[in-house]
């Protein structure tokens, strides 16, 4: 029995997924008294028992359908590439007038995926907490993840508006600055403050892995002398991130086209021994560096403050 | 007139260049009374002007030729490009006996640029200290950068043994942990470790500088999801890091390469849609990162603690 003696913005949460985002979620949810009920769902016995155990929710589900039952939101914490899948699933048992949102890093790909399997009286409302850490599983989620961070909302043209801002206050009481964007621009900015910096770190340290091992010995000894912060960007959860460059393909391989354009000109100075032109590029990004201090993102990054 | 009452490890020390890391290795050796005699030089009057404000030193000079006289140790904080004129200008007004040390990135090029230029009764011992922010200028000093730090000496076979315990004791004083290595073997770590991976910072940044203004906008607004790290690395000081990758030509070459071969195996997968290929990269990426943590390099950078 759950109590209903204040009215609370919703009756029942479904939470499909509970890892690091999904928990934090889940925690915030409760922390605020969001909703009444938790539904949390996810397809491995160990991570519905972690939940359990955590005390995540109030009703725990090795099937999406049933956790959907009843609920006026829903949120996809999935890997991307489940997303299809679990429409498909949940799709026939949703409520008249619930809410699908998510927290998906690419939201083209979500529309696509998700959308074509909800019945037309369920409003999709896709949303990107640009939030996380390199750690992964219920266990790693905390309810301050979301604060003072991007919230990014992409809902199609002629959304319900109500139910837009249902999802927008959502976010707000988890403390995150609310953004509705195009789901196309998102997709382009974030290939290249996010997709791109992460393939490229999981690159770098890639590369490192392949060294012989006497080598890799000293480069790990002496990581931190940059290589560190690529390492802790290339520990970020694997089956995410393959999904986030399958979905976001196209905006990707754009973006990592002019990097490679630039990585070559830079690389042919070296070789040429061209030192101004070498001083003028690393000249130039000062500039951007400066407003993005001025932007503060630079001193409200939660991963840096839980240090 | 300077004490003479407690002995200490050096009578003079002269400092050429005295920007970051010169100006928080003058605070060190101020505070631990290393030596009677503190002579500064920089060719710019207003950085020397600063030092002097900054009571950084006991004597200040235009001319390195200057500063090094009676001096018993010598330490280049020079950009590298500027060590060889350095060196010719200082070699004959050196003390016999005296210890020539600097701090820069590369080693392999100190050998070759300033060995030829000095007596043969001069000790050559080349030193890198791997610890930095990215401030430059003699503001900007401070005298714990260096502590928990390694500190690299890479003194060529036969070198005076006092000669290098004497600037290795220095360095132990200044807080590093101290590592004597060979040039070559340093240049090619370093290469992987840090060269490359501010290449990648400033090429990255320096494609977001090249966007539309619009695009621009928002990927400084967004940019806690990853290229906020690149854009700290991409603020280094232009001057050092184009000498860095002029003086380190060849591992740098070299370890791009590799890093160019491997991206281009995740561009394909990415445009193949080849999910396996790329989680089985991301997958074996955490092995390294768990490596560095086990390092404790995460835990010790003083870049993070000074926050």
């Amino acid at each position: 029995m759950t109590s209903r003696r204040k009215p609370r913005p919703f009756d029942r949460i479904a939470l499909i997924g509970i890892g690091l985002i999904g928990s934090s979620l889940a925690r915030v949810i409760k922390k605020h008294k969001l909703t009444h009920e938790i539904a949390i769902s996810t397809r491995r016995r160990r991570t519905l028992d972690a939940a359990r155990k955590l005390k995540l929710g109030t009703s725990y589900h090795m099937k999406a359908a049933q956790a959907v039952k009843g609920a006026d939101l829903i949120i996809l914490c999935t890997p991307l590439g489940a997303n299809e899948a679990v429409a498909r699933e949940i799709g026939p048992r949703l409520k008249p007038g619930a809410i699908v949102s998510d927290v998906g890093s690419c939201k083209v790909s979500v529309i696509k995926d998700v959308g074509p399997h909800l019945p037309e009286d369920v409003h999709l409302v896709p949303a990107h907490p640009i939030a996380g850490t390199e750690h992964s599983g219920p266990e790693s989620g905390f309810d301050t993840l979301f604060e003072r961070r991007w919230c990014v909302l992409t809902p199609e043209d002629g959304t319900d508006e109500a139910a837009v801002n249902k999802v927008a206050d959502l976010w707000q009481t988890a403390g995150s600055n609310v953004e509705i964007m195009d789901a196309e621009h998102h997709d382009q900015v974030l290939a290249i403050t996010s997709h791109l910096p992460h393939l490229i770190s999981y690159t770098i340290v890639d590369t490192a892995t392949e060294l012989e091992r006497e080598l890799q010995k000293e480069v790990v000894r002496f990581s931190a002398g940059g290589f560190r912060d690529f390492t802790r960007i290339a520990a970020s959860d694997p089956t995410m991130w393959r999904d986030v460059f399958l979905s976001n393909r196209d905006a990707v391989l754009e973006i990592l086209g002019r990097f490679t354009e630039d990585l070559t000109a830079l690389q042919r100075a070296i070789r040429r021994g061209d030192g101004d032109l070498l001083h003028e590029r690393f000249t130039r990004t000062r500039t951007l560096r400066r407003e993005v201090i001025d932007a503060k993102q630079a001193d409200t990054d939660p991963k840096q403050r839980q240090k």
